[in-house]
């Protein structure tokens, strides 16, 4: 388990597994610390990571995620950038690159290049009694049956258990230029009626998601919480550990 | 109705009715024909239209339903061609403009610029017990699911309506240049489980998809006859009465 108290360290190594693993190439830190591990610098180097959406949710969740793991060593400083991007079909994988690497274009064209990363996050949602389906498809399928019809297209069936995903593409400036992909997955089940209000953007599973372990949907959990638990958190760990070592 | 023998004249009017409304805008013909309505001419003009699908049995129907449709006035050739495009999601209408100009482009830079025409077919089906989902999701959903999972999902519903569409994206070099789309739809149900084996590529619902008024499934026709009914049949003939008009 990840201990949410964790926050002045580096993100465990063992949350890499939880996450599902990476498949990000490795990569050396760019900033070093020589602060003793009992006392931390105040002037930490400072990376920014343009962060790409239009969901205030989750930007608020990453910015939280991102608070929590980062230890003394380095600072990563995320900025809520919002491009007009196309959603393509595919492997989620492929659709991350794909998708990173075109918000890097239009940002550059923008005058946005001096950032060291630029960051896209799909999220999606397995469902067990589906196969797997709709994962990143997950938004139409809202949109057309709203929670409640996923609520209860799942329980036609005895298997209810979903995974929530979130695949982050993340392109790296330096180390050396390109895109990696860092993915995280959260189990849990689907209950058969919404229950909360805390969403992630108007069109949200989140009031019907509970996380294993948990008895509330995560609409009934502050953003806080999600954050010390959540798909987008093991995806971020993996991104961090990856990125700065301790 | 439209009458499957009227091969030898235009397109009847009425098709257009049918073919769910076409957002085309409308288009002057280019081949005209000095021809008696009583005599055909065998040099009657010809158009080139580039349809761009790896689906050899999209392809198959296709040339089937222009055969039907074309009547004495323009002969429209259709070719197949095969590019890699990336699948969007979106609204079908933006989603077929964005990938015609994209395979425009593609063949463009491959040297196939002297056709007149290119054509994307996309097809969906939506779901009534899902309010119209998965509509063009439905390939990630029968790689999930297979067919017989398609069927077991919609008869845990007492509602199993589906509505087979065809949007084809057209790019018109001549009148004046530009991408017009065009839709066509079929309606009709899902049965329990898979029957017959004519399908459209490997993943297909044709085995489970039964149109109104028929008693088997598209798997459980020739696909001469599907080219006499078909969403995409409607489609085409959407296109073909808008751009050469009798």
């Amino acid at each position: 388990m990840i201990d949410p108290q964790s926050h002045s360290q580096d993100p465990p190594a063992s949350t890499r597994g939880q996450a599902g693993g990476s498949s990000g190439s490795g990569r050396g830190a760019l900033g070093e610390s020589d602060a003793s591990p009992k006392r931390r610098r105040v002037d930490v180097p400072t990376v920014r990571a343009l962060y790409v959406t239009g969901n205030d949710g989750k930007y608020q969740e990453a910015m939280k995620v991102v608070e929590l793991l980062q230890g003394g060593g380095t600072h990563v400083h995320l900025e809520r950038v919002n491009v007009d991007l196309p959603e393509l079909q595919g492997r989620p994988e492929e659709v991350a690159v794909a998708k990173t690497q075109e918000a890097a274009r239009q940002l550059e064209s923008q005058g946005h290049d001096a950032a060291r990363f630029v960051i896209t996050d799909d999220s999606g949602l397995e469902l067990s009694c589906l196969n797997g389906f709709p994962g990143i498809y997950i938004k139409p399928m809202l949109q057309s049956l709203g929670d409640a019809g996923i609520a209860e297209l799942v329980h036609h069936y005895e298997d209810q258990r979903a995974t929530a995903t979130c695949m982050l593409g993340v392109l790296d400036r330096e180390h050396p230029p390109g895109v990696s992909v860092f993915r995280g997955e959260l189990r849990g089940t689907i209950v058969k009626e919404p229950l909360g209000s805390v969403k992630h953007g108007k069109l949200s599973w989140n009031t019907i998601f509970v996380p294993l372990g948990e008895e509330r949907t995560f609409g009934q959990m502050p953003l806080e919480e999600h954050a010390l638990m959540s798909h987008r958190r093991h995806a971020f760990a993996s991104w961090l550990t990856e990125t700065f070592p301790s």
